[in-house]
């Protein structure tokens, strides 16, 4: 198991991992397989979506600021229950194919680590099957 | 692959099935790898998330409640379409590795099955990669 | 790495993809395993939901129309942002374990491709891990 680091800088903040994912897949020298990200946080969460705009994922943390209002009847006492719901419907957990040590992404994907409470020190473990 | 039964009590709820999965891990005997866990039903989920603080599952739950009203214009006769817009939205399977016969989760975070349309007895499936 | 590709009719829709990734999983030849599904596309994604009753996938799309609205104040300039929202909320990938060269899914369980932004032709890739 491999561990990636990174710190955020904002409450809400999707930031593109792409390329921390691809160096770490590099370090451990494996051809072709399965990488397997994880984050280990539980207000935070991993996504696949466009890179080539930052404006579509601007979007998608806007959207999820609204459907998830922070006025909702919340139990939780720490008051980041909004963070959480939304942790749970983005997901932790992607995984990405590579073949020739270069993870297999679609034209237009980038992975994202999906900051909702922040900002924090966040990491990623990865499991490499090959 | 592994299949492990619970049952369910309420409508709505999150069950933490951590120790379940972890005792059927310890009982395939792996020692490093990685845990597939499958719920191989339509109006239940997994879901990694706190497990700390009951109040946090609950939160999801009553926001899920909110956000997937039980009067919107369903067209599916069983009338149990709100379980299944649920069910699709916080996702089917997850995949945990593991070290040394454990699963290696974020220091807050449990496994949950989450049941949108009980109570029933259920069915969690792992396999297992090592 | 294996590719599937289809073609979509409408805005949204869900198309029932099970034959087409057992054919392809029948294909490589492969008995035992976990095959490992990705959507390589940012505006459509994939779910495990009921395959019995269309009315159930309907429903789910119509909530989705509801939940992501098309006049939030969207600042991608293509105009397709709630499809991006919408993908980021259904998921990429999904995993199904395999015994006996056949897909173990639940009694009442299909695969769907998620499309919410079409009609297109689409691309899904199959990783086989046996």
């Amino acid at each position: 198991m491999k561990e990636v680091s990174l710190t955020t800088h904002r409450r809400t903040e999707f930031i593109n991992i792409t390329s921390l994912i691809q160096d770490a897949l590099t370090r451990a020298g494996a051809g072709a397989g399965i990488c397997f990200i994880y984050c280990p946080h539980t207000t935070a969460g991993l996504m696949i979506n466009e890179r080539a705009d930052p404006a579509v994922v601007h979007d998608i943390g806007s959207f999820l600021e609204e459907c998830v209002p922070e006025n909702h009847p919340w139990t939780h006492a720490e008051g980041n229950s909004p963070a959480h719901v939304k942790a749970a419907l983005i997901g932790g957990s992607v995984q990405v194919a590579f073949e020739g040590g270069k993870l297999l992404l679609g034209r237009w994907q980038g992975i994202f680590l999906a900051e909702f409470d922040g900002p924090r020190k966040r990491k990623i473990w990865l499991a490499i099957a090959s």
